[in-house]
Order: C-alpha cells, then structure tokens, then sequence
C-alpha cells in the first residue's frame, strides 16, 4: 500500500471551508487505496497573532514560553482539521507533537528534531485511521513544547515521512510547484516536474520561498520523495528526486534572485601583506557572514579598493565594526548600497557543460547591465547587479537558457 | 510561609495590560512574603472562539478533538502569564495540565480530576518560582487532553490548592464578593465578608453565578479557603469558611434566584392509586429532574390538578413525554409557563430559628405576590412566583430580613 504524507500550509487552511477542501483531498487518497498521514501547519495568520502577542507581553521574552504559546496555532489546525476528516467519514485524530512524541533538543524557537516515535502512528495507520500531526513542533528534553522555527512545519512533514518511511511527502502550498524562475516576473517561466534536491537547496537559500531549506537538505539526506503542489488545483506539482532520476538533464533548470544582500566598499586600503584579512578579521569576529568579495586591480604596491556582500539584516553592524576597526586596517573610506539584487543560474547540468557563465556574462553585457561581483558554486552561478535590472535580468537570462514556456 | 493559589478569570486577563495588572498581584503578594502559585483561564472570548471553530467544523463533533482545540486557550494565557511574570522579575514558568500532571477521568469535556501529582511544582515554590498552570483541562488516562466543562478553571484551582496544601485559593473574578443578593437588581446589597460552604453551594446552584458549583464543592470537601474578590479593586473580597468559622450567624445570609424553570400543571388527573407515579415516572426514566411539587386539594374522589416546574431546557422534552403518556395517564389538559422565577433565602442560622419560612410569605403576601409553588431544605426556603415580580419580591425580602446595607 503507498503511504503519503501530506502537509497543508496556513493558507490552505485559511478558514473551515479551506479546510474541509484539505480534508475533501485527504478523504479522496484514501479512496484511492493510499495510507495517509496530515502534518497541519497553523490556519492563516494564527502563530503572526500569537507572535505579536508575546512581544507585547514583553520584547524580550523567554523562549520557551513563547514555544508553549506560539505551538498553540497547530493544536487548533490539528483538532479541526481532525473534526472535518471525521465528518467526511474518515476515522482520524490529532496528535500534538508531545503526545508522539516528536522529540528535539532544547533549542527552543530553534529546535531540531532528535527521533520520532512511531510505534503509535504506524498501528493507527495500518487500521486505517489518519493521523493529523501538528507540524512546527515537539517535546524537549525537559518535557516543554519546543517550536523549529518559522516555516517548520515543512520540516515536521519530511521528518515524519521519513520515520513512518513514507513514499512521498505531499507539500500543499499557496503556489502549484517550483518554476524556471518567479512567474510574477517571467510570465513564460514553467512549472517544473522535476528538481533535483541539490538545485532546490540552491533554488531555496538563493531566494525562492516555495520550501524551507531545513526540509529540503533533511529530504535529501533520507531521501524522502518530495512533492510540491497546490491545494487549490487538482494537477501535479513539483516533485523533488535524487539527481540520477533525471532523466533528461537541462543546462540550467531555474533562475532565483534576492533581495537579501548589501554590498560594502572599503577604498584606500594601504598596501600591506594581510590587509585583507585586517578587513574581515572583525567582520569574522562579529559572527557576519562575507559572501562575493572583489578585489580591485591596483598597482601591486598601491592602495586596494575591496568590494563584498553581507547579508542586507547585518549592514548596520558590519559598517559598525568596519568604522570601529578604521584605524588599524587604515582605509580612507566606505560606501554601502542596498540597492543591489543577487541573481543565479542553478543547474546540476553545469558540472558536465561548460559555457553557463559565458552565456550569463554575455547575456547581461548585451542589456548594458553592470556586474557589481560575481560568486559561483559547482551547480549555480551569482552575479549581484543593481536592483533597478531585476525584471530586465530576469527575463533576459530566462530566455538565453531556453526555459521559456512555448507560447 | 503561607502558600496561596490565585486564579484570575478570563475577564481579569483579558489584554495584555490587564495580565499585567494580574501579574502585579502576584509580584506584590511574593514581594509580602507568599508563597504564590497562579492557575488562569483562557483571555475573555477566547474559548467561546475555539468552541466556535469546532461546532463551524462539524456540529457532532469528537468531544476528544474539541478538547484539544479548546485547551489552547490556557496554554496561551499561561505562557504570556509567565512572561509578564517574568518581565517583572519573578521568576515563572507556565505548565500545561498535561505537564503537570493533572490527571482526570476520560469523560472529555466534563472530566473529573483523579489526581494531581505535586512534586515539581512543590520543588519550584520552595525556590521561589511561580507555576502558572493552565485551568479547565487536563490529561486523561489515554494520555490526552481532557476538559472539566465550562467554568471549569475555578475546580482545577481549588484542586491544586487542595493538592498543595495552600493556606488560602483566591479567585479573581469581575465581581468584587459575593453578596447578600445581585446587586445590580438590589443596590442596597450588602458584600459578604464570609459566608459557609453550604451556603454559597445553594446560592451557586439557586442562580448565584460567582463561583462554579463543583468549585465550592470540592472546596467543602477538602477544607480549602476560597476568597472570591475583584482583579480591578485593592480590597478583601468574601472569604468560603466552615460554618463554625462565621461567629455572628446571620439567620439569613442571602437571596438568589434563578429563570431556569419552567412551570407544568397537569389538569384532570384521574383519582388513582398511583396516580401521581403515573405522571413523574415517565419524566424519570427520560431523566429529567422535577423540582416543586404542588397537588391541589380535591375531594378525594375527584380529579387532581397537579403542578411541578422542570429545567427550562428540558421543558419541549417534557412536554413532549406527557404527550406520550397522555392516555395511560387519562389527564385532561397540561399547561406550561416559563415566565416564572424561583426567589430562595439562604443561611445555616435558619437551621435553628423558626419563623423564616413565615417571614417570607408574610413579606410576598404584602406586597400581593401569589406563590406558585414552594420547596425547601434545612439551609434554604425556595418560592415560585411570576416573573413579573423579580425586583419587587427581592427587595422587600432583602428588607424584611435586615439585609440592607447602611444608608
């Protein structure tokens, strides 16, 4: 018998009419002979409500009070969510993540989850009863709920079809699968019935927010068969595999951008074996991560301008440590923009064909768009350019690539 | 040291300025040198939410599920309790009835408390921690969540008081005492400074809605001190005592009354041994309890006319038995009436003073107001009358036994 894992988002559980549609998709597997287990994330707004409720009670506040509030959301998804399989007629019940237990460790707000019991489930499941586990959640070590952060429940999900050794996770989301690139901006961008793992970690921690990255490296690493799709449509999503299932592998399979960045330039760094690392030593220090860097060619013995990105939430510090450390890197002065996006071509095709960077470089040159740096990894390269050309980028490199939708 | 355990209603908690009014009370009382552990209900309106989200879903819906759902509501008010708390510098943590635990019967949503395992909380109040446990809920024998029923948050209150052996159980509630008689319809209604737990049993099953019946119950049973008194005033409030504590008794302590009756006269009951097993039998085995009794004097051959009043919620069903039986019984017409009000003077110095019954039907008789129907107790004297009459009945009663406060 297959046996799915199917996790419904907040915005498909928005309200009971959501729900009863979620519950409609639950009901119509099991008819279809599949075993089913939900993994529910909070109805639409509920855990920004309980947030905002916790910072009011105080701004700083202890983080494990604010995972006993916060988990709340899910027990109430879970138990209506459970109310509606039963009046369709499907035996089910809910399961807060303490009662399975889904453990972690006591990284409150933070956790991440150490095993999953599933002796319980496993016997419901085989009686054909549907459990409804709520997602973003578990016990820690000191018997308190411990939350994993925002967007865990993706994360739960994996992590449960994993243990109850599922043979696909279903994600329901607010969008029907993972595109080319973000069809806002390209309209001929095209659903993707694949993906490998390795370019949905890129595609997700270089700006596309279909998945949390935490579920996507944890699918990879127990192989857990993983399908994005909407709860709204009835047609097939995105399913994410082991590379070799490719079968007929692109060049480049997507386009993500991010708005994430800023870019730093320090002028006038006197020549001095180590300067460089006079400049990132602090920044090192500061716990700030540097990602492109470019070096300005300078007469070897003159003074270097050096240009690099953080990300956009640590500017304030990074040009705090960079002031503070002034006198002894000696540099003459700083400049800082915001206004930049990263943009990068992801494809496990690049490994075996050369020729992806060029036709970028190429590409961009022929719109007049300067490259402020450029960063590249086995299967993706990053140029950041001014936010001004996102739209403009976009669309050109999507074409270049042949990934656009016939018309 | 003395030990107390305060429990703060919903209306006491509900925004956040007043959980932080509450948690004020609580500062101040460990400041004074108490020994303090909090129990809270869900904030005002929360759990009338919740238990619309779950009749919304299904309007049968598995008692065990709403449970789960309506049991948020705590988690949430304690968790933000604790963090208010400690923003204060007390130092506190919530608990949930699970974590504790409470253990309770498996009746979901009417649970009874079996035990409550006191240990850690013990361990952390020695060291100066506050527990802020979650009212109304618990965990039943297969490990979920049960609740006690509505108002349920007084009885986990006086069980955790019972269970730790407190020197005093405060609730915190939108009135500031009880009183000799509503307020609102008396105003020369006096606050009571103590009153015995058998009297505030009748006040509370007769109409009075300060406190939960099973609450003042088990307060009885166990001996806990219970103050009820006001969150938004800095006075003492009325304290539950044994009898034998109240010095002075009042041959009265308090009036109550109640629109929870309906009224039912069976005309033409034909003279029968048995006769009267005939009507109330059937009402019996369809389990609806039959309060005052009235049977007309009638020649003793003759037909009776025989008058009892019933829960006004089971009067359609009532109505709807007697139909039934309308042949075997051999009645020649039935007529009900709900516009009724039962008025009841309360207090254990009747026990051992005659004339109270006189006084009140004197007073009715006074003032022109026919009575329907009469029952009593050895603390209590209950009269039927139309409910026209409400206000006018309570205040001269009020009157008639020196209730009244000082101009």
């Amino acid at each position: 018998m297959t046996r799915i894992v199917k996790k419904f988002g907040g915005t498909s559980l928005g309200d009971l009419s959501r729900i009863r549609r979620a519950a409609e998709r639950v009901a119509a597997a099991r008819q279809a002979g599949e075993e089913v287990a939900v993994v529910v994330s909070a109805m639409a707004g509920e855990t920004n409500r309980l947030v905002a409720l916790c910072r009011e009670a105080a701004p700083l506040h202890d983080a494990r009070e604010y995972d006993a509030v916060v988990a709340s959301g899910e027990q109430v998804s879970a138990g209506l969510f459970a109310i509606v399989l039963q009046s369709l007629g499907v035996p089910a019940r809910s399961w807060a993540g303490w009662q399975i237990p889904i453990r972690t460790d006591d990284r409150h707000s933070a956790a991440l989850i150490s095993e999953i019991e599933t002796a319980a489930l496993q016997e419901r499941l085989a009686r054909g009863e549907v459990p409804v586990v709520t997602g973003f959640q578990g016990l820690g070590p000191d018997n308190r709920i411990t939350t994993l952060g925002r967007g865990g429940s993706d994360t739960s999900a994996v992590a449960l079809a994993a243990a109850l050794r599922a043979d696909r996770c279903d994600i329901y989301t607010d969008v029907d699968g993972v595109y080319t690139t973000d069809p806002r901006i390209v309209t001929r961008a095209r659903k993707l019935a694949r993906i490998s793992y390795e370019e949905m970690l890129e595609m997700a921690s270089l700006g596309a927010k279909v998945l949390q990255i935490r579920s996507v490296a944890l699918a990879m690493t127990h192989g857990v068969r993983v399908q994005v799709l909407s709860s709204f449509a009835d047609e097939p999503g995105t399913l994410l595999v082991n590379e070799d299932e490719i079968v007929e592998q692109e060049l480049v399979t997507g386009l993500a951008y991010s708005h994430n960045d800023a870019v730093i330039t320090v002028y006038g760094v006197p020549p001095r074996p180590g300067r460089v690392a006079d400049v990132f030593g602090p920044l090192a220090d500061a716990g700030i991560v540097v990602d492109m860097i470019v070096q300005s060619k300078t007469p070897a013995e003159g003074a270097a301008e050096i240009t690099f990105t953080v990300p956009r939430d640590d500017l304030a510090r990074a040009l705090d440590v960079l002031g503070t450390a002034r006198e002894k890197i000696g540099y003459s002065r700083l400049e800082h923009n915001t206004d930049v996006v990263k943009i990068s071509v992801i494809g496990i095709g690049m490994r075996s064909h050369a020729g992806v960077a060029n036709t970028m470089f190429r590409t961009l040159a022929e719109k007049g768009i300067p490259i402020l740096a450029i960063s590249t990894s086995e299967i993706k390269i990053s140029v950041l350019i001014d936010a001004a050309y996102t739209e403009l980028a976009l669309r050109a490199l999507h074409s270049a690539y042949d990934l656009d939708a016939a018309e």
